[in-house]
């Protein structure tokens, strides 16, 4: 058993939280921007300190490797992206960078004998907080290994046009990556070829581990999930002279819908728990309303459902209710539903998630299964090459805001368990 | 009895749905717009060709004159806006103006006798679609006579301040003014001094007229009415990892709130008819959530809530049932209210509405006694003036939208009902 330095993850976390920092605690660091270029330049000094090869690819992907005992060994890689959501923390993605790096340093400053290439990895705009969608650069380097409806959505040519949703210096994603020093030949692109395996830690961005009292979480797949558009159309009145009863009120009926659907969903999940199952979840995030004018009754709704399980019958009893009550009229208006994406549940390699999960268990850490309801890199990754993730657990179980934080023990505890479970794939593979 | 003139309002209504028309049967005429200066040269050339004097004043407000026998009398005024709300119909306000201009039509045409002048009025900015808020320039005029918590909304150094809603060339409503040709003296302006009544004529903007089968109302008040922010406070958290029973989701509390006060309002309300009062009307026409992105659990609702009705007491009432469910926790989130604006019921001029009322039933029209939920120049000038208004029957009691209706003959009738009305008031006063 290795176990990775608490002094130098502590003195990474501190330093990369210098760059995009917002001020408050939190950093604002868009892909390809000065901030996430700052990291960049970081994480290149870092790993040539350690006499790591560094490697771009055409769409500013990092790679930095320190060579095996085997010339021929495909690379063991461990990456997660260094771009944040505007007003994030300071782990989401950077933990994982900084994991591959730590396991490097550990790896090279204890001479710790590999067959395998040990390859640290950025992956390019996986949040997609200023070019949209979210993880558009994994959605691209595996596109061809991706199920075809998830693969339109990330051709190379869309996402080279995607616009920015927020201040930018170029009109389009292709355009900041032409003008960034870090892109290189599309040959050094993580493929099967190169890639044996990819390890991907991430802070949980729950609160799942912090409430059973354990650190870290070997991750065993990423959940389905539907996500699907629900309208109401009335029609718009004055608010002043409008009879009640004659009202076709979009808003109420969104209203009076979704306490309906809590509540059918709450029963439904009563009984997914009582078979031993985890729960599913459902998020209503979004909500529109036309025209949005305090003195007019609205005559359109629309809100988004986001469910997520990893059954596909339980995300099909969820799909039912929801088919069940938009087939009904409520309060005078229309309903129509329209799926936006919907995704199956992705199974993480059995082998690695073995590994991963020996390795917490032999470092003495305290350890649970767990799933992921959110999307990462390593979701499409696991598409095209072996592929696991590992969690640490999140403090109060929030995220994607400033407060968001993992102890330093944590996030070198988690560097641990990815050390030791990639030397364990070190030795499996060829 | 003196009637109108079918054919002549006709002309004036087709001639006028031209100014601003949007192609699809209705119009956007902003307020001092290029649209909204074409309504009001036709104003000034049909005006001049019955002899009548054109004023303006400092705020644009237009006034036609006929002068009366008796050259020490006050004038008695008809009027109304000619601006319209974006994609708005072809009668809201301008129905009041070319109601006012067919008065004096047929006094010139059949040679009227009156003691006092009589003037047709284009209020400005009555809509506030481009230049907020609504009602801009009869609060600005008003202003010395409006209760203090109205009147410190309209003062005229803000309303010059405010800021186009939509593509204007005008920085400001100060800089609109400044460019209009229709801009005069102070002096101008209607005042107690100069005159003795205002007459408003203006579509119901509701089903009431239409449902009872009347072509016309006599209107006998502006009801009261509360206008509050209703806001909910829980915390954003990422929509596939945070369990159910964790969540503090402000929309969810918002949606229950929503479902719960239609309850209690509908109950309330079932007793105030029964008690033989018309029912209150209360809307939500508003609503924002934060952060609106469909995998995050909003952390902030608010929605407006406006209610409306005669009787204090009901008011009370209402508001009693908003402060309890707000002093609640709502799926775990907290709830405040904000009061955005109040105002009490504003009753017209007796000796006026009984004018109406008693030329409505000698004209033979089909009409009622009415309410008018909705807010009109009218009822600032009510603080000013003894004042009234007119509702002509509404298709469908839709307005603000292009298929707002009025038919031909019951624009003719209000106008009718509002040149009987008129001479009888010539006689009362002095």
């Amino acid at each position: 058993m290795y176990k990775c330095s608490l002094e130098r993850m502590s003195d990474k976390i501190k330093t990369f939280s210098t760059f995009g920092d917002a001020g408050h605690g939190g950093i604002t660091r868009y892909s390809l921007s000065p901030a996430a270029h700052q990291a960049r330049e970081e994480f290149v000094k870092r790993m040539e300190a350690i006499g790591a090869k560094i490697e771009c690819d055409d769409v500013a992907c990092m790679y930095a490797t320190l060579e095996g005992t085997d010339p021929n060994a495909k690379r063991i890689v461990m990456g997660s992206h260094c771009d944040s959501v505007k007003n994030g923390g300071n782990y989401d993605g950077i933990l994982g960078v900084m994991t591959g790096m730590e396991v490097l340093e550990t790896v090279a400053a204890e001479n710790i004998p590999h067959k395998h290439p040990l390859t640290a990895m950025i992956w390019t705009n996986e949040e997609g907080s200023l070019y949209p969608p979210a993880m558009m650069v994994s959605g691209i380097i595996c596109n061809d290994y991706l199920p075809p409806e998830l693969a339109v959505n990330f051709k190379y040519d869309n996402m080279m046009a995607s616009k920015p949703m927020d201040d930018s210096e170029f009109a389009n994603f292709g355009e900041a990556l032409a003008a960034t020093k870090f892109k290189g030949p599309k040959e050094n692109r993580i493929s099967p070829d190169k890639y044996c395996a990819m390890f991907e830690a991430h802070l949980e961005q729950g609160p799942i581990l912090e409430d059973e009292g354990n650190e870290v979480g070997a991750v065993q797949l990423v959940m389905g999930m539907f996500n699907y558009s629900v309208k109401f159309s009335g029609f718009s009145a004055h608010a002043g002279t409008f009879p009640m009863a004659k009202r076709h009120d979009a808003l109420y009926a969104a209203a009076s819908f979704l306490v309906e659907l809590h509540n059918r969903y709450d029963a439904l999940n009563a009984e997914v728990v009582a078979s031993g199952q985890p729960e599913f979840v459902y998020t209503t995030g979004e909500i529109n309303v036309h025209p949005c004018i305090h003195t007019v009754i609205p005559d359109e709704a629309v809100f988004s459902l986001d469910v997520r399980h990893p059954d596909p019958e339980v995300r099909k009893k969820a799909m039912d209710i929801l088919k069940e009550l938009a087939a009904k009229d409520w309060c005078l208006c229309k309903c129509e539903i329209e799926e936006q994406w919907v995704r199956d549940t992705v199974y993480f390699d059995k082998n690695l998630v073995g590994f991963v999960e020996e390795s917490m268990e032999e470092l003495g850490l305290k350890w649970q299964k767990i799933l992921s309801g959110a999307g990462h890199d390593a979701q499409f990754c696991a598409y095209m090459i072996p592929t696991t993730m590992l969690f640490a657990r999140t403090k109060d179980g929030l995220s994607h805001c400033e407060p968001e934080h993992v102890s330093d023990e944590d996030c070198t505890a988690v560097a641990s368990a990815t050390l030791n479970a990639v030397l364990k794939a070190d030795k499996f593979y060829d």
